[in-house]
């Protein structure tokens, strides 16, 4: 295969381009195809699908090692990540966009408030097969290796054959326990919601602050859910959409309106 | 009817507390209930589901007016409002959560970049009815007094009849143009996205930055879609739910990853 004819690869994340879990995607990706990285220059977690319109981005090339991949590192969020990649900085509409691997889990509602999955459904709002990857591990030297060969499978699989228009994957991998995984079950996102409790603190001079804490509340209970297969060491595959329509309530809400 | 059986309404926004947009909806919520405003000491727009993880919060009294509700600024995004009312700074769960009004359309895809909207999307995961509104009028003297009826009679009605379980209303309003508004359209997010044309400028020292600039590409044609209802100078409603899995596309993904 020549070089041109290897896929176009862009790599971004949320924990930003330091951080373990990108740099062991990004040498995933090399040897599936041509990567450019184009990543958060500081950790943009918990951004949701933030974009910088008031202020100024700077994207400027930053290589953290040897290569093939090229890299950017970028000021803005992982949103603006992608639009910058996209419509700037690469030279031709990519043929994949991963995000990740992030240090920690993006099931259930987690999708919603996630720098890293908000870059995949950017990707496929911008009309690129991407994938959003998580791992169920928060320290920054998770061991990733037992994910690795997954990831490669489902990255080739979706180069391969395509994935649905408006649709993104949310991929979800147990932290490694030394057992191996059960395999990859397709499912939808976990009902749930997260109940906050705030951490009151006083500063020096008297003022109240906030530091935000909160308790997952899952409220499904099915086993076709992505935190059930992950409760039983299955990845989580869910497909994620960004019509947001609840198209089963319109009916419902016509009679609330009267309209 | 007392004061302690009026309904108690939270109101917020990304444009900041001081806005002219939140100012019109808090006078048209102290008509209708009990109203406490916590809304972002400083411009929020674009800030997406974005919370603030990493960092301490802010929020203190700070009533912009005689009243009769009570205010609060706060340093966060706005579903960082949401959070901090409802399980810290409210006494009881609100009856129902208004975000806007919004200066400029949270019509199509806007509504996953939107402050306003992700501030009444979390207020549905947390379970209130809840409602962002949202002028196409940029401008900070944006003319509100035609919207002014709907919004209190939309509110109204969602206060008597509640909403679809994981469901809040997206509410975009025309740009006031003389002409009495044709009426109330539900409808679903219009299919389309933003192509970003990215300003490029040159620092002092030399080094590139960015401006984000985009123009909207709708690809959708249909009639039933909330931009179709407000170039036809109705008012669009879209039930927008919380729950990204695309249901519809189960089925292909297990075929595409083979799982």
């Amino acid at each position: 295969m020549t070089k041109q004819a290897r896929p176009l690869i862009l790599v971004t994340n949320d924990d930003s381009i330091i951080a373990p879990g990108i740099r062991t995607l990004i040498r995933i990706m090399n040897t599936i195809g041509e990567v450019v990285v184009v990543a958060p220059d500081s950790p943009q977690s918990g951004m949701g699908h933030a974009i910088t319109i008031h202020d100024t981005l700077r994207c400027l090339p930053a290589q953290q090692d040897a290569g093939p991949q090229t890299e950017y590192a970028c000021s803005g969020t992982p949103v603006d990540c992608v639009k910058l990649a996209v419509h700037e900085i690469l030279d031709r509409t990519p043929d994949l966009i991963v995000s990740g691997i992030n240090h920690g889990s993006n099931a259930s509602v987690n999708v919603i408030y996630s720098g890293t999955m908000s870059a995949a459904v950017e990707g496929a709002m911008q009309r690129v097969p991407s994938i959003g990857f998580s791992l169920l591990d928060y320290s920054w030297d998770a061991d990733f290796s037992a994910a690795e060969p997954y990831i490669k499978q489902i990255a080739t699989s979706v180069l391969e054959k395509g994935l649905p228009a408006g649709v993104c994957l949310n991929v979800n991998i147990p932290k490694a326990n030394g057992t191996p995984y059960a395999g990859i079950k397709v499912c939808r996102q976990t009902m749930g919601h997260w109940e906050e409790d705030f951490d009151i603190r006083i500063d020096p001079t008297g003022k109240p602050y906030y530091w935000m804490r909160g308790e997952f509340v899952d409220s499904d209970g099915g086993d076709d859910s992505d935190i059930w297969a992950l409760n039983h060491h299955y990845l989580s595959v869910v497909p994620i959409q960004f019509d947001l329509t609840a198209h089963h309530a319109l009916a419902a809400v016509h009679s609330v309106i009267g309209a």
